[in-house]
């Protein structure tokens, strides 16, 4: 840790992350155009974020006394992942630490009960659900079916949801409290960043469209802005609005929507921290999600959600049956494409679907823009040496 | 520090930076899009670089000792100010340690005698000069005044030069090696990075061009592109081409000219560095001067040097008569504006004419450029608190 001067501690405002992934690592690459004082925790001092920011602190997000003992010195704490300690953080916020997201949005989303229950309560169009105790609880909504078993508390990144289609698939399901969603047939997926600045002041970027590969049946790649309809776009950015409002909570927020065959915008799901479908903001758009969040962090003013250029984003995964130190394939080629942008995390680890980085590709022509997709695709992977 | 594990340690490549101001700070704002490890050497632990490093050691950059001990377990070294112990990286380089730009480079532009003997040597055009060992010496040239006398070594920021009307100005002259330039009439001062890859391609920005504030008498902002007639720029472009390869080295080089008023351009200085006058990159164009310089370091292709949009660029300067603790004035207005990106520099502590920060501002209007640098002109500016 470096040698500060008071002069230097008494200045700027003390900023702390909670998580240390390529969230944090993108949002401390933006936070370098302020004057912050950044500190981050995290419990692997060899993440992606760990050496930007001018403290680290090597530690458990999802520990009380650790995140307290962390967040008490701070003047405003923010999360890059969901699942840290909320009671510390209500702690902390009572003690007059700013936290944003608030604990009590961070509490609704946490649990994906609850999560629902809020989306109900305010009139915000989703799939039908019922809520679970146990497994054994399924055996009643055998006509609810096909539908999909969230786990309320502790799921994320694809952990914690199964399909269930049919009674046989019973065994499958959760034996804790859960909520169990009808299955939706699902047209689109498209998402809506929503920057909310202290004030209230409530801003959207542009809906993004996640483009799927229907042969291998996986994400292809992002596109900004979302083909759709006027009428669906209304529905969309007011269900966002509405979502996020209903939060009351300054903050960052992702909107992930349905929309089915029948033009519904149903939500999926409110991510209350930057996101990886605003990827393609750094380079597309003039203010990017992390700066935006600094902004509302920092109490300055909201920026420019509109798109430079309309974009395209893929994602850089781990390849299947490969775990060991990461080895790019075709990065000197993606690197001499003229309007491409990569974003290497700095995992020395791959694995089977871990996130390694993302591509953004910007231009005025959509062909262009699904041409390099393709092209990217097929040529920019990561294996273990 | 932070601890790391001996697989991360082994992966990336080690590169080392010398000087952590804010050219340093926005150099490892890129390095985060990629898999490098980050090295920082710097006098004061509060630069503005220092907490985005992997590694930083406080030390003086231009002690043999410090930089040959710094430099000696990297793969890479570069700078971001020509002020560093060349002798250190001639023995680093000897040792296979990979320096760019090349020592014997930055020897030729660390010494102005050198440099103007070097464009002589090369046929790039630049003033009418002279070499003076002392003060007395300035008396053999009274015919040649009004001259610029530049002193050899060790001056820069504005230190080191002195203008020399007439003979009774010859007491302000400098009493070791100097060179003695003709003063130039001149109507455009422009610039033009270049960047060499190791294998010595060799590609250039667009032109920028410094506007004057004729009433202040001082830089105004920068434009890109320089409204210059083709032929000019033609001889500007041929110009830069020329003095960089003849300084035959990897690296991102700034190359500054004068266009005189019978339309000839003059070689004013080389940077063998990232430079101030190409800050407007980061936004503006699809490959900064930031993310070139890493491309060169790592030996990825080199990046597309053409502009996303034209752009002004705007440095903020620390106010006359103000030294203290820096405070902002005008921020809030200035990151309301749509098109307008802020970069502070997170130095505490303002004094008269210190760079704390920048703005850029694109647009495909020009007179919307013009327009938006008067307001941030007169609106956002720097004082003690």
């Amino acid at each position: 840790m470096n040698i500060r001067s008071c002069a230097y501690l008494c200045r700027m405002k003390k900023v702390g992350i909670l998580g240390g992934g390529q969230l944090g690592r993108m949002l401390l690459q933006a936070a370098a155009n302020y004057p912050v004082e950044t500190w981050l925790m995290e419990a692997a001092p060899e993440a992606p974020a760990a050496h930007l920011c001018h403290y680290f602190v090597c530690g458990d997000i999802t520990n009380y006394d650790e995140v307290y003992a962390f967040g008490k010195e701070l003047d405003v704490l923010t999360i890059e992942i969901e699942n840290v300690n909320v009671e510390a953080l209500e702690q902390l916020e009572q003690e007059g630490v700013k936290v944003y997201p608030n604990p009590n949005a961070l509490r609704v989303i946490q649990n994906k009960i609850l999560q629902k229950e809020f989306y109900a309560a305010n009139d915000i169009p989703g799939s039908a659900f019922v809520i679970t105790q146990n497994q054994s609880d399924l055996h009643q909504y055998l006509d609810f079916l096909p539908a999909i078993h969230k786990l309320g508390m502790g799921g994320y990144d694809g952990r914690g949801v199964q399909l269930i289609n049919a009674a046989n698939d019973i065994p499958l399901g959760f034996d804790q409290p859960s909520v169990l969603e009808k299955k939706i047939d699902i047209a689109k997926e498209i998402a809506i960043l929503v920057a909310v600045a202290t004030s209230g002041e409530t801003i959207l970027y542009p809906a993004v469209e996640m483009i799927f590969d229907t042969d291998l049946n996986q994400l292809s790649h992002q596109l900004c802005p979302a083909a759709l309809q006027q009428k669906i776009l209304w529905k969309a950015e007011a269900i966002a609005r509405r979502a996020v409002q209903g939060l009351r909570s300054p903050g960052l927020f992702a909107v992930e929507m349905f929309v089915d065959h029948n033009d519904q915008v149903l939500i999926n799901e409110v991510a209350p921290r930057v996101h990886n479908s605003g990827h393609h903001t750094i380079e597309a758009h003039y203010c990017s999600q992390f700066d935006m969040l600094w902004r509302i962090l920092l109490e300055l003013p909201l920026g420019n959600t509109a798109a430079i250029m309309p974009s395209a984003m893929v994602n850089l995964i781990g390849s299947e049956n490969e775990s060991g130190l990461a080895h790019y394939h075709g990065l000197n080629e993606t690197m001499k494409m003229e309007n491409v942008f990569v974003h290497l995390y700095g995992k020395w680890e791959t694995k089977p679907g871990r996130k390694m980085g993302h591509v953004t590709i910007i231009s005025q022509d959509k062909l262009d823009l699904s041409h390099k997709v393709n092209i990217i695709r097929h040529q920019f992977f990561v294996k273990a040496k």
